[in-house]
């Protein structure tokens, strides 16, 4: 939809704020969670919400909070992060912000009855320490595995060292008085794109589930060794990776995909014929049911294709999460939301995990994507019209007049 | 067959003088071409040679020649090498040492009437400075490219360096006098073992003809990208490996082989769908015909599966190597002296190439392989009987009695 040059010039002048944040000699920004970069992130952050005279507080573990005051309780949450992977682009989590600095400026302009804050939650990439989700978890569960804490970042500083240095801390209060939570997030995929639709309503953040599959063949001369005499590792390997592609393709009708990442072929020569494989898989899926029916086929195709080829097979099982779902209701009423304001919308996962994930263990969350250039992301290349961005606050900030009983007076 | 405590007694005596030289940690050997181990191979054979009562003499590129004197042209030659790749084997190239001294032994004892050397060919392994067979090339063809002069050891010596502190002479005279060439070597595939025979006598060196193929497909999130709308350069590398796969095996009826020995995938993250893969193919025939039927079906291969799955692919030819045919009448008389010894045996191709691959050009050659256990060579666990070695020096022995017209005696 049109938007007024103000709402765009708003979002523009906000972005350009973060701009220069970490920006690298390629032209990406490397801004790692709990670095001085997200420091600078989250100080440029506090500032746009003074300047638009909202209080601005942190919490125990350095989220950035912006609130339009009212009730302490009862409070409507609109995240994101500011965080960046390593030379990444300018959009995963300001794009989210931007949005709910947006809905702030529109709430109070129309003087919304309603209890609105922004936060801008830490280390959501895991590029930092090697843990996502790092700052929305700590306040939604109220800690994390003690492992966490020697979780090194690349200055090989421990996390426990930085949250006694910087005076945060590990166990904090549960977040409270969340009514509900909202998050707007570029896509990092070209689903929207390729159905030129503006606006994504996520039903579920999938749950990855993901495996090493060790092969072992017989390493031999390449010009030694007929044909029909070989276990050769990395053709087992390949018919493999081409059954994986066809189990997630099957599942695809559930929504689940299946990738196969990460090769490592040994010795790697080329006048040896390969004798070990190593493949990591990445699986994903927003039902349990999806997810095991993947796990046990591609057990069983590597049985089956090592069998036949007289090599081993080894699975082992490296990580899992649960597929999270979102609010229904809250889906139905972002909907109509967009309907209303002829935003384009449809409903889909989510693959890649996000803050939201952890804040549904606390409230009522929703998760909205806006369409990036060809799915690009985690990348300089990212990118994202400032148009969409005021799509995503557009669809949240009528969803929440319509939750303070308030026409669209737009 | 059985042999006399003696011969093998004597092949294990001199097996043993080499035993030590470059003993690496690991238990394998490292005596590269033209490092300071080769030359102890080369002054520990030329001890054996003398205690056999035998002239030595080292040509001008430091082969060294054990001698039994008589005619100065006309010689029968029998050759191999005393270097090894890095941490390698024993039998590698020794083996062949050994077949040539008891041969030569024997003569002695019989009094038989032929000229007879064995020549220890320096360099025979690329591990060294990345050409191989360069002493037996350097005397078959009184030079090598300008190119080679300038590659370098691990210690950056540059092989021309090398040359010139020794002495020796990149332009030298092309060896002469060569009546006919014979080889003994171990196998280094399993050929010989898995059809329970003890020689192979080889008809052609296959040879190679390598390629780098190149796939680029669209490396993106593998959680937000459904499986419908990927271009994974994995997936369509592994329908290419399987196609590569389909060729050698359809080809094998020509006795060739093909083989994808090298896979590196980008961006080979766990998260990402691989974008760009890169494989590095090894074809090997003994027919010029077989080698283009190879190279245009993998070309096509690529560009079919490459073009179903909106990937480009490239293929560049990194290497190509004629095969060399060993001599025909050579073949079948050491077919009848394997026969009439009662050793079995068998034609077949030599998939590696070898220092007779360049004395074709010189004279008649022939190859012949003794079993290696389990295939396994180029490390630690190479191993051939002694038995084996006698038999390969049997054979040519037996050769050489009738070739001067000379009744076996035992």
């Amino acid at each position: 939809m049109e938007y007024p040059l103000e709402d765009i010039g708003y979002a523009e002048a906000a972005f350009n704020r973060f701009y220069d944040i970490g920006v690298t000699d390629s032209g990406g920004v490397t801004r790692l969670g709990y670095s001085k970069e997200e420091e600078k992130m989250h100080a440029a952050f506090s500032e746009l919400g003074r300047g638009l005279g909202m209080e601005v507080y942190t919490d125990a573990v350095g989220n950035t909070f912006v609130s339009n005051g009212g009730v302490s309780s009862g409070y409507y949450l609109i995240g994101s992060h500011l965080d960046s992977v390593v030379d990444g682009g300018r959009y995963d989590g300001v794009a989210g912000i931007l949005a709910g600095l947006l809905a702030l400026r529109w709430a109070k302009r129309d003087g919304l009855a309603l209890s609105l804050r922004v936060a801008a939650f830490r280390c959501e990439e895991s590029s930092s320490f090697g843990f996502s989700t790092l700052g929305s978890s700590l306040v939604a569960k109220g800690g994390v595995g003690a492992e966490v804490w020697a979780l090194r970042d690349k200055d090989k500083r421990a996390l426990g060292e930085v949250f006694a240095e910087r005076g945060y801390n590990p166990k904090p209060d549960r977040i409270s008085g969340v009514r509900e939570y909202l998050e707007v997030h570029i896509e990092q995929g070209r689903v929207l794109e390729e159905y030129k639709q503006k606006i994504g309503i996520v039903t579920t953040i999938a749950g990855p589930r993901r495996f090493n599959l060790y092969i072992q063949g017989r390493a031999e001369h390449s010009g030694a060794t007929p044909m029909v005499m070989r276990n050769d590792a990395l053709c087992a390997a390949a018919e493999l990776i081409l059954e994986i592609e066809k189990i997630g393709m099957a599942e695809s009708v559930r929504n689940s995909v299946a990738t196969v990442g990460v090769i490592e072929n040994q010795p790697n020569a080329l006048n040896v014929i390969p004798g070990e494989v190593k493949l990591q898989v990445d699986t994903r899926g927003i039902e349990i049911a999806s997810l095991d029916e993947m796990e046990q086929r591609i057990k069983q195709a590597g049985k089956t294709v090592c069998g036949r080829r007289g090599a081993t097979f080894l699975k082992e099982k490296i990580g899992e999460t649960k597929p999270v779902a979102m609010d229904h209701k809250m889906q139905d009423k972002l909907a109509r939301a967009a309907h209303s304001l002829g935003i384009s919308h449809r409903r889909m996962i989510s693959g890649a995990g996000h803050d939201a994930m952890q804040m549904a263990e606390v409230c009522d969350a929703a998760l909205l994507f806006i369409p990036c250039r060809d799915g690009v992301s985690h990348s300089k290349k990212e990118f994202a019209h400032m148009e969409s961005v005021c799509d995503g606050a557009r669809v949240i900030y009528k969803y929440l007049q319509e939750e303070c009983g308030q026409d669209d007076t737009h």
